[in-house]
């Protein structure tokens, strides 16, 4: 059999990177990385005036499109005999990521006469200034007594769709009306490679409140909030949804000239960026989970019934894995903790014996960390430096250490910081597993999985799971082409189910992190333990850190 | 009217120090210190053979007698026209430090048959080794229903006299016997420097469980501890109590001429070395606590009426000063634990900076931290990096760092360390307000009291008391000499009551550290969350902290 190739494309916060996958080995060809030229906008818009209020976050829609031409440009160079053996093409993004177009798809930023207005731009996912519209729709949701449905998670974050959507209304209700259609980025870009109005079911499962079996909230709900919000789903959000596995639509003929690539093959509904890497990290079954680790972390698991509850959403059926709904949870902080210690509180003792040694500090304190054994340090911390995600759904709270004594050593706190990582995971895990995930293995990416393998086996030891470390180094972009390949489908150079797109694209090292029995039975102590001192932090029961917060706030 | 002289002699744990101070301007004419040759003895006896056991502290009285003569020696070098005004001698030792002697005052490790013997030599203040005896001795209190009585203060710590003696009795029941007397160093000092018999009230009553109005123990509960316990006042702890303000006797012949001053002269009982801080550093009126911080910190502060409760005990009237109960508590760590957090947990980059603005690495930090608001960081700390003494009496507690975020900088954490301990002696002095005492001015002084004004405004701040520092040198040695004075008597050339004596023999600085009311209101504020936060993780409710060292200790 020929060999046919998919292209996947991983729009991140500050760029944009391309891949080049073979189908039928997962060899990576080529990748091309463009960053944005106007990065995130927090302080002005492009014209270096216009001032943002604090907790904006925009970017710039063209970015979006050069950073397409250049990246696919740049991996077909020189391939141009392959041309015809590209089979389609996915799109993952950050999300909620949005912005408002009109009736031919363009952005109203990019119009002479609302260059000047800040909600004509593009909405980035960390774009926090609809907090005060959040706390209205969950004021909302509680005097309905829904706040606790299942669809809503127990919480609106001011990240999702309609805090933002509603901001746009009240504050500039003239771009609310020009606006044809509220996008998701990842839409857009879908939308203009294929010339529809289809969007994608994961976007919308995840961040718009979107059921496949109702779709979007009730309109008595969404005229409480507003009394324009009403038509919502029909007007500013309308569009069949395409679900993962479908296609979004098939590359227009013009877009096919400017990439180079084939006119006809089917474009992949867009995904959220963190959910790509499942399929692109080698997840394909129900007994995995996927674990990105970083410097926060993402945790996906596969479940045949849906669940929200203490920071975990199951999302829609089939939002990222055909007929599994997806569980997803993760830290909020991890290598940014371990960064903040190595950068604000590694003494100067240990800066000198690595640079000795020749190593950084990371690699130095892991090295003598390495040296302790579970619970060797009489240290415990809550894990929180960036807020909490499960269970408390609170970004008010923030760390916590115990245990200090006069002997107490920078690679205690170290290790304490990573065990506490653990534990917060152990607890997400705990979740998907009430929730009715049977996982059997881990299977871990990101730049601290491939490093750092004491990490690793603390995790293991923690879980009392065999962890896996994804071979892929692109797992998103390769994600995206898993994607598009099960779009094209069998007959169209590509495969029939995701499972089998997954196991022929994605690798797993063999190499296996098993849990050590001894270890394993020191760690369940601690981790008792750690769950009472965060249920000490409870902010249902102590608001001792929300009052630091509030006094520091002043 | 012609000036007289007083010497103080200060035993502290490694060294001993004499001061020769003039009784009418308190001028510290000389000083002279003594390292002990010994040392600390905590793995082997002077044959470095016979090893100890874990938690053994072993002092060798010869050190001390050495000690006395050289540092005597060395103040009167080139005085010894002023012998004759020398008008008497005051000692201060660590207590409850202990030695077993016959009956001619000779310590039975000195004598050939028990010198490799260890229950024959000194027990520091710090030999933790009979802490079986005291869970003993507090198991029985608790089932004779008398453990919370005023006497016994709420829990019997294995550093006081009755654990120790028992040790001894147990483990080497022959050294037991064969003890004519167990003394304190300290009495043991007087004893041998008068030829008599008297024992320091101050000691007894807050080391030995004695009371001026009852003596030791009842004989039912010696009993109960062991039958061969139940003559212990009239046996080894036998002869007539001195409190302070009377001589415990007179300088003989053959000690004046070895110590080359007047035969004849009254020497003061011994007291406990914190406690001749009192006087020394200036504090003479009910409305004065002293507060002396340095690796740790001790607070005392007059009071009418007994009490103890929460790890605060008010000893014996006239146990300090003539007529009053003397308050004491404090933390179990504050020089220590900001030396732990410059040495373990400050990054390379203040290090640097320090170093490139000339500073050390605390007046860098301090520079830093003044700049801080209070409550801007976000932080609260427990100072339990040493264990807890009041409220909760428990060394197994441990340090607790909350508030912390990816931003928080070294500076913030090292003003949270110093408030810590600042809402730590809070908690202290509103326990003191409770026992009955009028505290107005607290008199500072310690190696950290003289050096950080930052550290003094913020307890000032916290405290809501003027903060004075003393502006003696040698705050114990000085205490000392005034003890001496008193004992002299105003006929003998002293004074007749310790108020005139401290008056004339100490000194305070003028500048006054004032609480900054806007600074107080929020420092309320952040005491309440202190308090909260303490409440988290009160033994009694929550044992996180213990099982910690549980596992920790394995």
């Amino acid at each position: 059999m020929e060999k046919t190739y998919a292209i996947g494309l991983d729009y991140g916060t500050l760029s944009a990177r391309a891949a080049l996958v073979c189908c039928q080995d997962g060899e990576v060809l080529a990748t091309a990385v463009k960053p944005y030229p106007h990065q995130v906008m927090d302080e002005t818009l492009p014209d270096g005036k216009t001032k943002l209020g604090a907790n904006w976050a925009l970017e710039h829609p063209g970015d979006y499109i050069l950073a397409m031409e250049e990246t696919v440009g740049a991996v077909m160079k020189g391939k141009e005999a392959l041309k015809d053996s590209v089979v389609g093409i996915g799109i993952d993004f950050t999300s909620c990521t949005i912005l408002p177009v009109d009736r031919e798809g363009t952005p109203l930023c990019l119009k002479k006469e609302y260059e000047g207005r800040p909600h004509a731009y593009v909405k980035l996912w960390k774009h926090h200034a609809a907090q005060p519209q959040a706390d209205r729709i969950n004021a909302v949701l509680q005097e309905r007594g829904e706040l606790e449905e299942i669809r809503y998670g127990g919480r609106i974050s001011s990240e999702l769709l309609l805090p933002k959507v509603l901001q746009i209304l009240e504050e500039d209700p003239e771009i609310y009306e020009k606006a044809d259609q509220i996008l998701e980025a990842g839409d857009w870009l879908t939308q203009t490679l294929t010339g529809g109005k289809r969007r994608s079911g994961n976007m919308a499962g995840y961040k718009a409140m979107w059921l496949p079996e109702s779709g979007y909230p009730d309109k008595s709900f969404l005229r409480q909030l507003d009394p324009r919000l009403e038509d919502l789903g029909e007007t500013k959000l309308k569009g069949e949804m395409a679900l993962m596995g479908e296609p979004a639509g098939f590359l227009t003929e013009e877009w096919a000239n400017r990439l180079g690539l084939p006119a006809g093959i089917p474009v992949a509904p867009a995904i959220i960026d963190s959910h790509a890497g499942l399929p692109g990290s080698g997840v394909s079954r129900q007994n995995q989970m996927m674990m990105v680790v970083g410097t926060s972390s993402v945790m996906l698991a596969l479940t045949k019934k849906p669940f929200a509850r203490d920071g975990v959403v199951s999302g829609i059926r089939g939002g990222i894995v055909p007929g599994y709904y997806a569980l997803e949870s993760g830290l909020a902080a991890v290598g940014d903790m371990l960064g903040w210690f190595v950068d604000q509180a590694a003494p100067e003792s240990c800066a000198k014996a690595a640079r000795e040694q020749g190593m950084n500090l990371h690699t130095y304190l892991t090295g003598k960390a390495e040296q302790l054994k579970p619970g060797q340090s009489g240290l415990a911390a809550l894990d929180w430096w960036n807020g909490n995600k499960t269970p408390f759904v609170d970004g008010r709270l923030s760390g916590v250490l115990a245990g200090c004594t006069l002997g107490t050593k920078p690679e205690e706190i170290y290790r304490a910081l990573i065990e506490a990582t653990a534990f917060g995971t152990r607890r997400i895990v705990d979740l998907y597993e009430e929730a009715g995930a049977q996982i059997e293995e881990i299977i871990a990416s990101g730049g601290i999985a491939e490093k750092n393998p004491l990490f690793l086996q603390i995790y293991a030891d923690v879980l009392g799971k065999r962890i896996r470390v994804s071979a892929t180094e692109q797992t998103a972009a390769v994600g995206s082409a898993v994607y598009a390949s099960v779009a094209a489908g069998a007959a169209g150079g590509g495969y029939e189910t995701l499972q089998e797109a997954v196991e022929r694209m994605s690798r797993i090292h063999e190499k296996a992190y098993e849990p050590d029995p001894e270890n394993q039975k020191t760690y369940q102590e601690l981790y008792e333990l750690y769950k009472e001192l965060s249920g000490l932090f409870d902010p249902g029961k102590n608001t001792v850190l929300a009052k630091l917060l509030e006094i520091k706030s002043r």
